[in-house]
């Protein structure tokens, strides 16, 4: 049961973003710009690290709604989600992804952990500083995300179809498009 | 030296939402929502939960700032910012507030941290459920600003008088305003 009274029909941070839709709107804005507009990380890859830090965060909202998400954005490849969170050195996936995977868990476990040397792995791979910049902030958004999600223990399904559905939609629509379902009209737009 | 190459007249966060003015106006609004908008807790306690969670996640620059406002924001009490750092228990505030950073120091940790007594607790000193969410979002928001601050490696001038003097301007103007000093104008508004 959540800690405070939300929307019962909205699991996860959808009940939360309904709650309070001053903060719902700054928060929509961010992750779309983040993970759906326009950037020389693909929404897949971008995805991914989120969907790695939200899995190294253990919030399963989060993990399995941009996990879905991501596998919807790579061609319904659910198999290289799985191993990016499990194994991502090893995953199908580009050397300078993987560069990048390495940094976002560097800030999960905090801003300070973040080594030069990891760095330079990802430049050398041919990361840009937007690329760098972007990767550390999805990952702190995500520390963000997750610790509101858990925090105020939000409902959260086991059902992979809903996430799965749900994932294709976000993917092709994005973020602040599927806001408009549960926010109010001045707020999601 | 930073990671990435940001602007070299703007330390801490600034030099960072100036490098990536798509991702500082949502982040802007967002703290500017929490910190600075309409809200039962005032600026001065919401900047105290700010600056608590940065001195937990040990961000130089976002304590150094928050705490100089936190401390405008409550008639120059600087004091009161030093031991709420240290020991909020023993700290000259609320009841209501020694809850409501206990919860924080809770989703510093981890969203999964925060526990029902933590929640009881503050309700019992007649937190309501808009301030019991505003402050996990608070704590939450402040593990990435921190992470983003750090995880970019920005400088961060030991300078009291700086802090101090700039913590008076955002306490009386705001985020957004101040913003405008170092953003595109298109961003900042």
């Amino acid at each position: 049961m959540p800690h405070i009274q939300l929307p019962e029909d909205l699991p996860g941070i959808r009940g939360a973003l309904a709650f309070r839709p001053e903060t719902a709107k700054p928060m929509n804005d961010l992750v779309e710009t983040l993970l759906h507009g326009p950037n020389s990380l693909t929404p897949g890859e971008r995805e991914l690290i989120a969907t790695y830090v939200s899995s190294e965060n253990d919030c399963y909202y989060c993990q399995a709604i941009h996990g879905a998400i991501a596998a919807a954005s790579l061609g319904d490849d659910e198999a290289v989600v799985k191993r990016v969170k499990h194994d991502f050195e090893s995953a199908e996936i580009s050397e300078k992804l993987k560069a990048l995977l390495f940094i976002a868990g560097q800030v999960q476990k905090g801003g300070k952990q973040v080594t030069t040397e990891a760095v330079a792995r990802a430049r050398e791979q041919g990361a840009t500083d937007i690329e760098i910049h972007d990767t550390v902030l999805i990952a702190a958004a995500f520390c963000m995300f997750n610790r509101y999600v858990d925090g105020l223990a939000t409902v959260q399904p086991r059902d992979e179809e809903m996430y799965r559905e749900r994932g294709k939609r976000i993917a092709r629509d994005g973020y602040v498009f599927i806001s408009k379902e549960y926010l109010p009209a001045e707020t999601a737009v």
